[in-house]
Parts: structure tokens; C-alpha cells; sequence
């Protein structure tokens, strides 16, 4: 069987727990992950200010698609910068169009709606973005929420 | 109330989550937290391959102690090279001999035992470390051990 390849979306302002345990759970079972950085190569500072450099930038990243799951860690200004992002939307919108797997977390699936993908699934998210969410999914409060090819842990 | 202040040493091969989930949770808490490399201040690779940039490097942060806890995450080569360090000995010693907190998380209490500290408390940590740390320590299969000034969760 092939290895399955995880692309996490490292953007300035993420969520550091978010990030880190999510690649390497991943890691330890054996999926190859690749950490990408929005803005390139360069260290990015997370949320609560630990300092992550990036395996290689998005921009590179990108050319080796498809991943069998994309995951976008949460942190308020981490998902903001995800939902400011073209060329995260473009990656989302093919990720979608293939049937593949997107995990948002926490804050992330305001990045997901930024992008206009996912629509009308069920989610959750950080209780914050209920309202906001609410408009265009079926929001949940459960921990987890699976819908087809989309994850949502709530933190 | 004065702010609490945390050092979090980042060795080559320590444990990601266990650095990232301590730095993180601490600052939360409102502890100043400073991430001290242990070669430097350059980006230190962690045991599953997150590249991780530290504070200040641990020469300087020294030059700032007395810290209120001293937190050592685990990860097998991120141990070895704790327990290799005289300055982290040196460090470890004057801790003690102030009768201030310090963490050692999964592999980590064997960097304790090398540098001839907390000698006789009860202790825990990842399993297959028991019989090397039962000669010097009393040995609990407890997910967290606290004795005195030391706290250790077993991963």
C-alpha cells in the first residue's frame, strides 16, 4: 500500500498545538507529512508565539498535489490568513472537486467558508464561529464531525 | 502578583508536542515562557521532523534565572542530549539546591538521573525507561507523578 500524504497549511497566527500535534499523530502513523508555509519558507510565528519553520512553501508545495488530506490547524489569525489566501482557496476548491479528504479545525472552518467549499456540510468549530458558520452548514457541537470528506475537530 | 516565569529547554530530537503542548498551555496560563535551545539560538529538529526555533539560546537564558519551573520534554535523542549537557547538569543542580519546581516529561527524568538529581523522589515516566530510573528512584505507574518540587508526566 502507498503511504498517504497529509498537506498541513502553516500560516502566521496558527494554532500551535493545532499544528504540531496534528502532524505528528500523523507521522507516527506512518502518513508522509508535509508542513507548508502561506508565505513561503520562513519561520512562522504561531499564535501563542512559538516560532514553526515550514518543511517548504505552499507555492511548492502545490506542484506536488494531490494529498490524500489537507489540514488547516485553527488559531483566530491563522484561519484568517488561510481565508485571505487565492491559493489556498484554489487548493481547496481541487481538493473538493477529487473527493479528497480537509480537515478544519477550531477556527479553520471559517476558512473553508472564506473559500466557498463544504458548503451545506455539517460541521463544528471553536464556539465563537457558530453563528457565523451557521449560514451556509448544519453546525454541530460535537467534539468531532464527519461529513463525507471533510473533518472538523472543534479545538 | 508577579508574573510566574517557565524555562523550556529544546534539545535535538525533543518530543514536539510535549515542547509545544508545555509552552503553550503555560502561556495561556499567563507564565512568561522562554524556549531555550540547547546548541543556539538556530532551529532545532524535533523527534517527528518539526523544525522548531527557539527564544535565546541557553547560554543566555541562564543569565536570567532563576526560573520558577524548569521543564524538560521528552523524545528519546531530545533526553540523551539533556542528559549529555553540563549546563543543563549545572542548571539542573541549582534548581534543586533552590527547591524550585522542575517538569521532566516521558524520556526526561533519565536526564535527571545523569545529572545526579531529585535522587529518591518517586517518579514516572515512558515505560520502558523503569528499570533504569528504579535504581535511583521509586517508580509509579501513575500518568503523573509530583514529588516535591519535581512533576512528571509519564508522556
Amino acid at each position: 500500500m502507498a503511504t498517504k500524504s497529509a498537506l498541513v497549511l502553516l500560516a502566521e497566527g496558527a494554532e500551535e498545538m493545532e499544528l504540531v500535534i496534528s502532524v505528528d499523530v500523523l507521522r507516527r502513523a506512518g502518513v508522509s507529512v508535509t508542513v507548508a508555509g502561506l508565505s513561503g519558507t520562513d519561520p512562522v510565528r504561531c499564535s501563542r508565539n512559538v516560532v514553526v519553520c515550514p518543511d517548504t512553501s505552499l507555492q511548492d508545495a502545490v506542484t506536488k498535489a494531490p494529498f490524500d488530506v489537507i489540514v488547516l490547524p485553527g488559531g483566530l489569525q491563522g484561519a484568517k490568513n488561510l481565508a485571505a489566501s487565492s491559493e489556498v482557496g484554489l487548493l481547496l476548491q481541487q481538493q473538493e472537486k477529487e473527493g479528497r479528504l480537509v480537515a478544519a479545525i477550531c477556527a479553520a472552518p471559517t476558512a473553508l467558508q472564506a473559500h466557498n467549499v463544504g458548503i451545506g456540510k455539517s460541521l463544528t468549530s471553536y464556539p465563537s464561529f457558530r453563528e457565523q458558520l451557521q449560514e451556509k452548514y448544519t453546525y454541530k457541537e460535537d467534539s468531532v464531525v464527519v461529513d463525507g470528506w471533510y473533518i472538523f475537530p472543534s479545538d
